[in-house]
């Protein structure tokens, strides 16, 4: 229990309240799935929450202190998924926190359609991978490329498991934000929060968050844009509020 | 000639070098329109661009700082046609400037298929209008609620107007983004740039600025966000930037 392999490691996430398991080699949780626990909404005392694509579980983790929900997170990697499944036992989440180790275009199944107030996931983002990147790392190449499930998936996949009215959170390359919304209209989600995170002031967005809702009315919101550097290299205070909570 | 109605006057525009006929009982240009004209792609040296729903033909005068192309305005109230051709006088523009007062739907035939490198509007936002909004100011009303023209109205005569290639722009409320994307998506218009205006670095977009390319590619850009007002309630430098040059 709780063994640790030999090239992992356990980090304390920003706020100093729970640990994690990572490995340079094999997964490390990014800032997108960070942002992405603390943007969506969720149910606070019960209901069911799933995380497609969860890889080491930081999502799961991070809705954890947000949320009382029955929380699960399905990951198509071994490890990865040991890997999740641990950082639970050692923050004592076990009892909140399941995950499944499967492809999501075959968790429908096991899960059933419609039984979830919120899914969410950061999904991998590039639409091909080369040679190069594959026989490199394998576990980096599935988790950022659309090798096991691409776009049309996971948006496909979560509108079957959410609830009516439930609702669907996203990261994703604001890039890819005509796609998305292409994506969630054709599988009944109408897209109704937006936020853009960019780097610094006067830049352009890097991260695009976005939650939709099954069967939802139209009007979407864009919420104020979040800067993570201020000029001078040092954090926001918008930031830090929402990283370091 | 520039002759001026009793409830109209003279203003300047913000930079202060061009002036520009208004009525508060008829029609003032908005923010929205000024944002649209500082945001939009332009050709510097030659091209044909065209403005639909033009007003008091704001939008014209201000590209006309940006550039030398022939610039069309059109716009379907007596009064406002009126305006926007006595505005062009008064600035000594009547060359580059040109106006059509017709409805926007019947102009394709006038003015051609595929002729123009650059189309912009700031539609009507309203769906609906109240019988008391129509009669209080039918000219308000007609500028303000799709009651000639509807947004699925506008992106198909913009893409029939605008080049292969050529650039469509639109301002609108960011509650609108969905539609407009998929309005421009079935009109062949790839959305390619974004930006959203704040009141304040803290609340949600109240405007929305987009440019699309006539059978572009996809991939779109969010940019900077532009925030109009300090927490103190004076303007923010990046909003001086734009309003005054």
């Amino acid at each position: 229990m709780n063994k640790i392999e030999h090239d992992e490691r356990i980090d304390y996430l920003p706020n100093e309240k729970l640990k994690i398991i990572q490995s340079s080699d094999v997964f490390s949780f990014s800032m997108d799935a960070f942002f992405l626990a603390k943007f969506c909404y969720v149910p606070i005392q019960k209901g069911k929450i799933v995380d497609l694509c969860t890889g080491n579980g930081v999502i799961p983790l991070l809705l954890s202190e947000r949320s009382k929900a029955e929380i699960t997170g399905v990951e198509i990697q071994d490890r990865l998924y040991d890997m999740a499944v641990r950082s639970a036992q050692l923050n004592e989440r076990q009892e909140q926190l399941q995950f499944i180790k499967d492809d999501i275009k075959k968790v429908v199944v096991n899960l059933g359609k419609g039984k979830f107030d919120v899914v969410t996931c950061n999904p991998p983002y590039f639409k091909t991978v080369t040679e190069k990147e594959w026989n490199e790392n394998k576990h980096f190449a599935i988790a950022r490329h659309e090798i096991y499930c691409n776009l049309d998936d996971v948006v496909r996949i979560s509108s079957e498991l959410v609830k009516q009215k439930g609702k669907v959170a996203l990261v994703h390359r604001p890039e890819r934000l005509i796609d998305i919304i292409l994506m969630m209209k054709k599988y009944s989600i109408e897209p109704k929060r937006i936020q853009f995170i960019h780097p610094k002031k006067q830049k352009e967005a890097n991260i695009l968050l976005i939650e939709g809702i099954k069967a939802g009315n139209p009007g979407v919101k864009i919420l104020e844009p979040l800067i993570v550097y201020n000029e001078d290299n040092t954090y926001t205070e918008e930031f830090k509020e929402v990283y370091y909570s």
